[in-house]
């Protein structure tokens, strides 16, 4: 399950790829409008997307998933430069909310963070403060449920919609859908989390920096897809993309990058998710 | 409630549109794929996505509309030109199955036709053999609801969540939502539904040919929201974008457009849909 479940997050990271803006400017216009709050805080880093998150790996797995469970990391440092990153890659970025039930069916992860998604893919053309919650399983397919992520009216017809539907179970002496844990799955940790990923290296524009690189990701059991060098007055930017890896092995990786003398700095690191 | 209700139809316009492929040729590929069946009318005459209008019309409106009162037009005139038209105004063509309640809330109208809808429309990006239903109500603001429109583990989902639902409704002792028509609003006949429209004519090439088409939509009371016009060896093509306009008017206006002697033909009528 991907989902786009904060409507203050993606109006800000749409607004930052429809004009190139950057964080704090369509922060501003958010706030001006009346969609983020004086303090964003909840919105931004993921805080209210991670509570949801746990409900929803709660109801689409039937495992009891605590907010504590849940990795979650804000979308303030997604800059301009990863837009233009993203773009190049034919990805938008969203801040998603994702849970997954491992292959072989016997753990479950959940997890927000700022991801790239393809613009072919639906959750992609997801636009302003709208959410959707897109589904994949084995027997229904690609599913996805789309509407208002914020707005009085709408807020007001769905809080409506919930008590209707308690007093229709009331008067016919039944219950709607309750919290069901009945499977009890094991819920992993971040570091077993296998994804793709898209990092930005500042680095030395030297011989030998790109082998020194490599060299590094291999040690680490990372697999590399692409690698795209551009230099600009002896220094250069260098873009991995990676095959899947775990968390873990990702982290391990990128610690080691910072410490070679060629790495000026990590500019950034950017799941890559629903390819 | 704007629908793409027929994965058949959906993937050879999407097909035709990605490709430029003509229609028989999508077609051809679809039935190679098990998409189409040998007689492909069902779906691309639009009867299985009229007779879906009329069910979703009476969820919607709480009113029964019957198959007879669907509008149907089929997608088997829809052109390769027809997409580059529709490209040229940032649009893709959808077959569409439309309900709608009029403004006074006193009637509503149910449709399927092929249609121009923008490109930043969320319906736009259902591909494939996908569907969609695309809802809009005062209260809840803009929702869709998107998932596989073929296939047979898809279906056998669907219908065993149906089964799962009568059984929970026989032991509880209640039953699921029924046919419920105590709105019983007029159901309007399609030369009532106003919408607007793009129309292609091939026109001869000489002074005053634009007065005159523009003079016949003026006496229909059809407003022009744009004209493009573009020769070639004494002919030309008129491409007239009208504001919204009455199904009745516009079809005064194309049936006295065709008595003009400068008009040599209507090469195609595309109503435009989801602005």
């Amino acid at each position: 399950m991907l989902g786009i479940v904060n409507g203050t997050t993606n109006f800000i990271l749409d607004k930052m790829d429809s004009t190139g803006a950057g964080y704090q400017e369509a922060l501003d216009e958010a706030t001006a409008l009346g969609y983020a709050e004086a303090d964003p805080t909840a919105d931004v880093e993921g805080f209210d997307a991670a509570a949801k998150a746990a409900i929803l790996a709660g109801i689409a797995f039937h495992t009891r998933v605590r907010l504590d469970d849940v990795y979650r990391e804000g979308m303030t440092e997604v800059t301009a430069a990863d837009f233009a990153s993203a773009k190049e890659m034919g990805c938008t970025i969203k801040l998603l909310a994702i849970c997954e039930r491992a292959a072989d069916g016997e753990s479950v992860t959940a997890r927000v963070h700022p991801a790239m998604i393809p613009l072919t893919h639906p959750l992609a053309s997801v636009r302003g403060a709208y959410n959707a919650v897109f589904v994949e399983s084995d027997a229904s397919g690609q599913l996805m449920f789309y509407g208002p992520g914020a707005g009085g009216a709408p807020t007001a017809s769905a809080v409506l919609g919930d008590l209707v539907a308690v007093c229709r179970n009331r008067l016919s002496g039944t219950t709607g859908p309750g919290e069901s844990a009945y499977a009890a799955l094991r819920v992993s940790p971040m570091g077993e989390v296998v994804t793709r990923y898209h990092i930005s290296l500042d680095v030395a524009d030297k011989p030998g920096v790109l082998a020194q690189v490599a060299t590094v990701f291999a040690e680490h059991g990372v697999s590399i897809d692409t690698v795209r060098q551009q230099g600009k007055d002896g220094e250069a930017s260098l873009v991995v993309v990676t095959h899947r890896a775990s968390d873990a092995a990702l982290n391990g990786t990128v610690e080691a990058l910072r410490k070679l003398d060629t790495v000026r700095g990590v500019a950034s690191i950017m799941r890559v998710e629903g390819e």
